[in-house]
């Protein structure tokens, strides 16, 4: 009955930031070191943030990762330490797991399976990994996977397991979020552990990374797939476990194992270590947290996303268009919860269109966020636009040019306090809109980041009022929830004289966006086929907008941003729907 | 002395266009029948258009590219053909070349090297083939490529004629342009015909298709690498070209072969048949084009991308921002080559600070190029912003807040004027200032494609007086080209103030973003230190910038596209050359 007793270091790393992300580790180390840990792990290419892109094309940096995990590896005295770096080795580069244990770098596992879908282009910068990697610790067995490798079960653990007789697979991941991924994760990792009969230790990345958040919610799992403890989401933590298992007889040390099975086809290298600080401790109570519910863990993962986007890229502040909206307003308590209300400045933008309701309700929603909020009316100079352009548009009828005129007005207006005072302006553009084009290019699309763009207009209402639930109070003015949407710039002007009724349009849009349904499939839910080829069009002809928009968080399984690769340039739409109406 | 007679279809297909590629590939084959052709050949993927991206997968569209191909299956009486399309089989996809021949589709070739760098992501979307395919037609064996597999020694043409016995790869691509990559392409294939001691029938696709340019120029090789014809560069072409060789005893015919070469691991399937018009007629006389020189070679390509982009997305007329300076008279000088002048409207936005010369000159230029010239005075927009404004900036002093104001005013005028007439908008920024971020997001940035995005400024200059050479007269003004580049943004401004010498700027820019060089690297070049590390920085500080840029017209190794993905969040720079000025 070993008791090994087990880290799960759930860290927030930035992108490129080797040394501070290196000090962040050795911290962890030490902390864990404090606890009597003998075995921690880090996550997936902790030490250089996670995903580096084209970072990696670069020898220098790669050579600077080699030289911040040499400078972690002295650090370690007393501990064993399974940390992710890009390993670079006779010109081949790898998603690698480094092995150290007092002081010395004993070994890497590579990546086996490398994800190339999605959001993913591990194939771009990685070669594959071809043997499995059994750490034996006092005299505990265990398997070393890097997240993909334990999702498919001719991956490397059943090497590793089979011919290398671990009993527990260490999975160090950054496995981005989606709304209720958690759930599927811990599916796919209860099916590793049953099928390997092995204990599993999750060890996921938490932060955000420009469109992409990692949740965090580690986790530990018994061989039958029961949850023996789990980290929190959206957060740092360090989870730390007692394994008692009954030992067998180690089958074999330090030595190699050939195997024929694919894709591990290679061997399953072998290291068998004792730790150095012997295991007589109090035992650690089992931590069990409470998962998040869906609407809480998405609001979480916004809140983590603009944080992480603020912090890791500098800005004192932030900015948003108060519209008296739903959307903005939402934006808006979200950046509050992210930064804090003296974090976060709103600017009201009124012209001839906009109603006493939405003036009012901006002025509130300020109020009871606790902003400053700036107000410029912008009449003045969208009457000096349609002076200048009247000789040129003379006497044509006002159309949708003169609405974007005024979105563009307003996005001139926030840029230049984001010019003047260095604040970042946050986008209020939702992800109906988004992909319909119900939106100006310049104009509310104009800023650097696109909050709630992976949120559909319906889930936006619910956000909202999860929000004010948690509050207590109506946070977010019950009439900013109640009125009908409209984006006030013409007289009397809805949103649904130019769109589908919301919900219509957003199981649309999850169907053709989501889950990439075909007209057909579609038409066979029971939506009406005009609908559903209006719909279809509006999203095929407004790529160009969404490929000048800003970057925005992923919360769904698909978002308009590094897994939607459609060409602008395209007409297929035209083919099997006919021309554009 | 078998006498085959073989024709390259070089033609510009439109990705998602499956009826209209399919109706021109019919149109070919037509052309081709009549010439007497007995084998004809298509580009990689032209039945889709390439790079189709995400349209990849959608079950319709493959299913689509399918019944597409088996109408054109129907139109092939009496002749062979050869035609890239995506195949799918068992829900795998795969890169394919159609082996159709009188009416039937007697085979398919799989593509075994799959490109994941650069701006490709085959990985993303295809499987790997794992055989080689050779048609014997009229006794001469003709093993298969697509693109990628003819580019390294251990690709299928090694084992098709080693174990296949072909005298003819026949290499079916969809190369995308940089200057002078014709050149590279000419090198590789003749290595393949030397190594291999076959012809080779390079087909490569022409045509814009967003960033990309395919630049046509197809070829055929002798077994020493002779070059024996070519196609046009930048056009639709088809080379028809008479192959005689000495025939060997016929090794093997419709079987299969175990080979053991990697990655060609499989078999070489073979296939064995004859025209069924036989070749009796009068022979072809070799063509040889004269392939173009450098700036002339660019300039097309900018020419062919502008019209394909225009063209592809069904815009009338196209909208560009005059400032007098040479940026935007070498756009309007292209786009007037691509679609004519009556197809091109200028816009000269004066403010305060332009001076006189580039006033006129904006006026010469439009009359040099016959354009329409719209005047549209900023000043009093401008003076409206600065009004509403003034309480919030309260009494601080100006700075690049109101350079920027007046660039997005600009961008809203421009914007305006393209949706109340349907005009495109062509951006004027080149590669050197979209580096850098020296120009002004949602003003100058503002529009919907970027004809010289990849051109430096000092190309720029070439490329200029390429236009006026070929013209034979200065249809850009000499004192466009003389004059000391400005933003004229504020009083007596020069680029020079803010940026290094371009001469220098360029040279850095190419070995930072070409050749992905280290700080360390380029110091070696002998640029001053600080210099290369204030350019390194405003690089990597302005990627927020160009991720939200129009897509343009790749013709270096590395544009700003899809072969550049760095992060937006990213430290890197911060460590290795200190915190950012």
């Amino acid at each position: 009955m070993p008791l090994l007793r087990i880290a799960l270091a759930q860290i927030n790393t930035t992108v490129g930031d080797l040394s501070g992300n290196a000090e962040k580790i050795i911290c962890y180390i030490e902390m864990a070191r404090e606890k009597g840990v003998e075995l921690i792990t880090f996550p997936e290419l902790s030490l250089c943030g996670y995903p580096p892109e084209d970072l990696l094309l670069k020898h220098q940096f790669l050579c600077d990762c080699q030289k911040a995990l040499e400078d972690i590896v002295t650090k370690t005295s007393g501990i064993t330490c399974i940390l992710g770096f890009p390993e670079i080795s006779e010109s081949f580069v790898y998603n690698a797991a480094a092995l150290i244990h007092n002081g010395n770098l004993i070994g890497t596992y590579r990546k086996v399976l490398l994800p190339n879908y999605g959001v993913f282009d591990e194939k771009r910068y990685f070669e594959p990994g071809k043997e499995g990697f059994v750490l034996v610790l006092n005299g505990v067995p265990i398997g070393i996977n890097i997240c993909e490798d334990s999702w498919f079960s001719e991956g490397p653990a059943k090497v590793e397991v089979q011919k290398g007789g671990a009993r527990v697979i260490a999975n160090i991941s950054a496995s981005p979020y989606y709304a209720e991924r958690r759930k599927v994760r811990e599916q796919v990792m209860r099916k590793l552990a049953r099928e390997n009969e092995c204990f599993v230790f999750y060890n996921n990345l938490v932060g955000g990374q420009d469109e992409l958040i990692f949740d965090g919610g580690s986790f530990i799992l018994d061989p039958e797939g029961g949850l023996l403890a789990n980290s929190i989401q959206f957060d740092e933590d360090m989870l730390v476990f007692d394994l008692e298992i009954t030992q067998d007889e180690p089958s074999c040390s330090e030595n190699s194992l050939m195997l024929s099975d694919k894709p591990s086809s290679g061997e399953v290298r072998m290291f068998s270590i004792s730790s150095v600080v012997p295991s007589q401790k109090q035992k650690i109570p089992e931590a069990r947290i409470r998962w998040l519910d869906y609407p809480e863990e998405v609001y979480s993962a916004l809140v983590l996303g603009v944080r992480d986007y603020v912090r890791k890229n500098g800005f004192p502040k932030v900015l948003i268009g108060i519209s008296g909206g739903i959307d903005s307003a939402l934006t808006a308590a979200i950046a509050v919860d992210a930064l804090g209300a003296e974090a976060v400045v709103g600017v009201t933008m009124p012209s001839r269109f906009s109603s006493e309701g939405t003036k009012e309700d901006a002025c509130f929603l300020s109020d009871n966020l606790g902003i400053r909020l700036i107000s410029i009316p912008i009449e003045h100079v969208f009457n000096s636009y349609l002076d200048i352009l009247k000789p040129v548009f003379d006497g044509m009828a006002p159309d949708v040019t003169e609405e974007n005129i005024q979105a563009r007005i307003r996005g001139n207006l926030l840029m230049s306090l984001s010019n003047k005072f260095g604040w970042l302006v946050l986008t209020t553009g939702n992800k109906s809109e988004t992909a319909v084009g119900y939106c100006t290019l310049y104009g509310d699309m104009a800023g650097g980041f696109a909050v709630i763009k992976d949120v559909t207009k319906t889930m936006a209402y619910k956000l909202a009022e999860f929000k004010n639930r948690q509050a207590g109070r109506p946070i977010i003015p019950k009439s900013i929830i109640e009125r009908e949407p409209s984006a006030e710039l013409r007289p009397d002007q809805k949103d649904q004289d130019s769109l589908p009724p919301y919900d219509k349009l957003d199981a649309i849009l999850r169907a053709y966006i989501e889950q990439d349904m075909a007209y057909t499939e579609i038409l066979k839910m029971g939506f009406d086929g005009d609908m559903v080829k209006r719909v279809i069009q509006m999203v095929d002809r407004n790529e160009y907008k969404r490929r000048q928009g800003p970057p925005g968080i992923k919360i769904t399984p698909r978002a308009f941003g590094k897994d939607w690769r459609l060409p602008i340039s395209n007409q297929y739409t035209k083919l099997y729907l006919g021309s554009s109406s």
